[in-house]
């Protein structure tokens, strides 16, 4: 396990600016990401079938393998706009390009927000010139940029084989990303080709980003990428895995405590399913289960709830018999049967800032998977009755 | 489509009567349903891998095809409860059988409450006593006996050459059911075989109560049961099954109406899907979807949210270029695009007691498939943060 930095720091030759350009009122609304070189790259998008305009474009220029930049916008998304999206996603990357000296088949773009409204490309054009005279070594200056609903700013860093990786990320609510999550990039000055870069995020996020859960649903927008720009030299691989996986835990988890309305970090985890999927879906059954997580949020031992959110995985092979339940390690259900335990003992557990509800199958030998997520609340409530209003 | 009575009655040989007898403080908690002479019966139930005890005899019971009588308590629904659990349903449906002078197997069982909590059978044995005396031609009065959260007792009644079916249900919470809803019980006085019952019953649910989701939770006690005792003799069987889907249609939009902490009812219709799978897949996803449920709540014209569930359907055919929305009939997307409409419109329409929201994919000529639900609101998480405690 990595010692990440108590200051999240950028690796050589990466730094990023943020300002506000009038999309948001008064908050900061546009991020821009630089390598000094070109960077190899890595990207993952969301599988909704309606992608974001900078999701069709970014699946374009992620088969060059090569970036020099990342530009973000938040407040409007820029999905459903059709080929007009996808034009002013041109724009924007071109006028990051120009910003930085280098060329629009190098720029990755994202826009996070509302969904289906122009995006105000014009405001972007002008609000970008001058910002890379303002780069900072900061991630938290650009981390800051690309937030909607979060609370705070999310970047991680930390050392391996005298390389640098850094996380920086947005998450909050309409994530299960299935395959990334919101807006996650990392940079690294390791040097890796993109082919191994795609392997090893792919395999990160399978277990970390891709097991996250805030509400069940799954954003237009999801993008995870990373980029390695060399300049630390060659890393050994199993090592860099091994910290990248480390750090997307982290920031999923991170990002998992802060979903829309969120007090707790909920982690579900299955044990001796029949297969993998079958684990990652009955622990996703879990975290997502709306029962399940107001009974977390009102630490209520309410835990025959854990039982219904397992059997209704019907495609899934569950033997009641077989099936023990623990809450912070404290066992509550064993062979299906709810044990008469000390309530006393499960309030104080669901009440705690990390819940992990375990759930052994019994029916397999498969390795656990865990799911993130949170407790369900009337933040979330107020959160989302009126994102598009206010 | 029938009239339904304003008054629901049952309809010849049926009656039943309700009672507190302890599970509960004050409010009723013990009903019994009665049929004069032995009914031909179906049922379907909770595919839930951890059905409750109630279940797991009711589907021995009703290999028999014939029932006198149904008894339900509320409060406890005596699931995880293991072979103990079984032996108190068992023990529940003998003393209704003494009660009403019948045997053990024409007692269909019911349960319903907090999981994982054992039967106070005795409390029962003895409260039932005397009930047989208490029989009512009013279905509000047994409707009242099986409620848990649901704001008001719900019963619906209708003709049928010269028949009357009359349903009796209880919804609220945990309710996706797939197969049954929650407890719904259909009377009739026509003549029907077993078999017969069975297949209309399936028919009608796979439109009604299968459709139904208050929060994607498949509780553990879904049960949906009908008895026909045919004291009005035979009825034309496509003139009742059409009767038997409409009144089940209303008590599902009685039932997804009154889901915990809603203000609304919520009907997603989906057109034109590539089959009848995926169209009742994506209206699911639609109605379950969080972020479309509170953008419901707060009549928030977030209409992308549409889009982003639809997408969400990972293995259906869906192409953003031919897809088209509706909200309660004015257009708000199409072509995959979000039209510049009038948000007031979309405010009110929003805004109203019963939104209905349309999708037109475009890629088939598969008749529509409507599902059926309701906001997610602050009471939702009130009602289910505390359930087990209060």
């Amino acid at each position: 396990m990595p010692t990440f930095h108590e200051s999240p720091r950028f690796p050589r030759g990466f730094s990023a600016a943020s300002r506000n350009v009038g999309l948001k009122p008064q908050a900061k609304d546009l991020s821009l990401f630089v390598s000094e070189v070109d960077a190899a790259a890595a990207a993952i998008f969301t599988k909704n079938h309606f992608p974001g305009a900078p999701i069709i474009l970014g699946r374009e220029t992620i088969t060059g393998g090569r970036l020099r930049g990342i530009v973000v916008n938040s407040k409007v998304s820029n999905v459903a706009t059709g080929e007009r999206g996808v034009e002013n996603a041109r724009r924007m990357a071109a006028a990051a390009a120009t910003e930085i000296g280098s060329s629009a088949d190098r720029i990755l773009v994202s826009s996070t927000g509302v969904i289906g409204v122009p995006l105000p490309i014009d405001i972007i054009e002008r609000g970008i010139v001058g910002m890379s005279a303002e780069l900072s070594a900061d991630p938290m200056v650009a981390a800051e940029g690309i937030m909607t609903t979060d609370s705070y700013p999310k970047a991680l860093s930390c050392e391996v084989g005298g390389a640098t990786i850094t996380w920086v990320a947005k998450g909050s609510g309409m994530i299960e990303p299935n395959m990334a999550t919101m807006l996650v990039y990392v940079f690294t000055d390791a040097a890796f080709e993109p082919a191994t870069l795609d392997r090893m995020l792919r395999a990160a996020a399978h277990v970390s980003f891709n097991m996250l859960s805030v509400d069940g649903d799954t954003s237009t927008s999801d993008t995870c990428a990373i980029l390695a720009n060399g300049l630390a030299g060659a890393v050994d691989e199993t090592a860099f895995l091994e910290a990248l996986t480390a750090g997307s835990l982290r920031m999923t988890e991170l990002l998992a405590r802060d979903g829309e309305g969120a007090t707790r970090l909920l982690r579900t985890t299955v044990r001796n399913a029949k297969d993998e999927t079958e684990a990652r879906r009955v622990a996703k059954s879990l975290v997502n289960s709306p029962l399940v997580k107001t009974m977390v949020h009102g630490a209520d031992p309410n835990v025959g709830r854990l039982l219904m959110a397992v059997g209704k995985c019907f495609d899934c092979t569950i033997d009641p018999s077989k099936t023990d339940a623990w809450v912070n390690g404290y066992q509550v259900v064993a062979k299906g049967l709810r044990l008469d335990f000390d309530e006393p003992t499960v309030r104080a557990a669901l009440g705690g800032d990390t819940v992990d509800l375990e759930v052994d199958l019994g029916v397999g030998s498969t390795p656990a998977a865990t799911a993130f997520g949170c407790d369900l609340t009337k933040g979330y409530i107020e959160e989302n009755a009126a994102y598009y209003s206010s």
